[in-house]
């Protein structure tokens, strides 16, 4: 197993020297951004976005690049932009969840209210687009807006298939793509935008591709714990009426999980019975292999002979570090 | 006075037969959007969409535009993109506000949940960016995000300022610039960007002056009434915590009023009376009185030498319509 700081290191040392310079590039503009447009969005805003997170999209969006020159000012601002999207879903999200903590701080909806947080979720997407556009890019500008119209569908799918446990694995797995692996895939392909074009279909493929397990092992990791490790109660997305691919697959192979409805899990002591159960039928086991089979599928979808050696191995070390946060 | 479709008549009737060929293919572009991203987005979004309104930020950017051509694909996709970026916002805002119906129907907010309605903005907001793109105008891009930012930014200050009677007339006019003025900005700016470009200054200044006559008359009706031609209560805003002109300007002449905490405000009669008391110190008609003088700050901006005459007479009537909504 490596450690999270393990991982970035032996990127960095794929990737090359620029990467880490290129990321701090990041993080200036993030805190500008959020300095610049009024004290508002930088109380609230400000602490989603400084609170860090891994960054994961736009390293993604930095490596599907290529080997940066030394300045890069369209590929930061198309990691930028990803960032914004996805701490625009975070703020809406946590409305959605009355989440009170986000990455050990106070939400927004938390700290502000619903409204606040409303409205700072807006200002964020539409920031993002701001961003994109000074890329002089429209395809980039088309990706983003692709990306964001998919995880708000996905959104809306899942709070159309709330509390319902016959959903389909088929379903589920449509809901993944679009709540998640398309803003995976854009930053892939929003990189190879700016770097190297022929490799714009294989890196959107990886994007998708390690998404999709990205999804998968957080759902995983919402069953099977340690609560000590995920920061949060097992069995959460169960209260929420979240059905995810463990307990459809749990269901297929214990009547009584068959007949579970998924209202009557009154509180986090049912919830994590629940979670026992759904762990006892080995479908926990049969997730995570079918996540693993998918990171499998990313590396193999990666434009090898396209990408330089660096470019690739940092790529592929990315695709594991998805796995690792699990293992 | 002018009714709404004799105003209508007058406009199509300057600015020329093609307008309401082109508002119609808004109209089918807008129903084609809601239709073709899941059923979800068509229950819920087409609702709010279908409903209609007024469709006067789509007017504005055809008549910005000039003389159209036969087919103008791009101006009917600008005037797309800034009815859904108007959508979103109802749409959020009817979050806000817990509002049950908007234009006589129920709200998404109402009919399926503050998290559908959440999603469901966020859509909307993608898919006007997704729109404005296939414009292949980065202008035009770049126009909306930064009224969409304006939108949000604006939201933001009015809840920050919420409840807070001492709130000065250079912030609320500010406040009024961010929320509703910068898309009737937008509005215009996009027609000139696929019009004549060398309007573009004098229509953005145009636009923008209407919008905020816009919403001073809104916040003048808001408390003047008659309920039974608003479709609301008298004193909305003031239930909500917003504080507006007329109240600003009542406090400067009113002792009592200036003493009033506006939580104390408990219910609808009492919202009622305030607004009575309001209403006593003349600051509806001084309020009035300034939006008035807006509007022919407006006209005065048009570039009248660089317009075609009938489209200068439509858009004087659209300014007129603006005001003619009150009297």
């Amino acid at each position: 197993m490596t450690s999270p700081a393990q991982a970035v290191g032996q990127i960095v040392e794929a990737a090359g020297p620029r990467v880490p310079a290129l990321l701090s590039d990041v993080e200036d503009r993030l805190a500008e951004l959020v300095r610049g447009h009024g004290e508002v969005l930088a109380t609230h805003a400000g602490a989603t976005i400084a609170a860090g997170g891994k960054r994961l999209r736009p390293l993604l969006v930095l490596l599907a690049a290529g080997p940066p020159d030394d300045d890069a000012p369209d590929v930061v601002r198309c990691a930028v932009a990803v960032e914004l999207v996805h701490s625009a879903t975070l703020v809406h999200d946590d409305v959605l969840d009355a989440a009170d903590l986000r990455r050990g701080r106070p939400t927004v909806w938390a700290s502000a209210g619903r409204d606040m947080a409303i409205a700072v979720g807006d200002l964020l997407f539409s920031r993002a687009f701001a961003e994109m556009a000074l890329t002089g890019s429209l395809a980039s500008v088309r990706s983003l807006s692709r990306a964001s119209s998919a995880l708000a569908e996905g959104e809306l799918l899942q709070r159309e298939d709330a509390w319902n446990a016959d959903v389909s694995v088929e379903r589920y797995l449509h809901r993944c793509e679009l709540k998640t692996a398309a803003l995976f895939e854009a930053s892939c392909e929003l990189g190879a935008q700016h770097g190297a074009r022929d490799t714009e279909r294989g890196l959107r493929a990886f994007g998708r591709r390690i998404g999709l397990a990205f999804q998968l092992l957080d759902d995983v990791l919402d069953v099977s714990g340690p609560p000590e490790r995920t920061g949060k109660p097992r069995g959460t997305d169960l209260l929420d009426g979240t059905v995810t691919l463990p307990l459809i697959l749990a269901r297929e192979r214990d009547s009584e999980l068959r007949e579970l409805d998924v209202r009557a899990i009154d509180g986090p002591e049912a919830a994590a019975e629940v979670c026992d159960r759904i762990a006892d039928t080995g479908a926990l086991e049969e997730s995570r292999r079918r996540a693993l089979e998918v990171v499998a599928e990313a590396k193999t979808a990666l434009p090898h002979s396209r990408l330089g050696d660096g470019q690739r191995t940092a790529l592929e070390l990315v695709a594991d570090s998805v796995v690792d946060r699990y293992s």
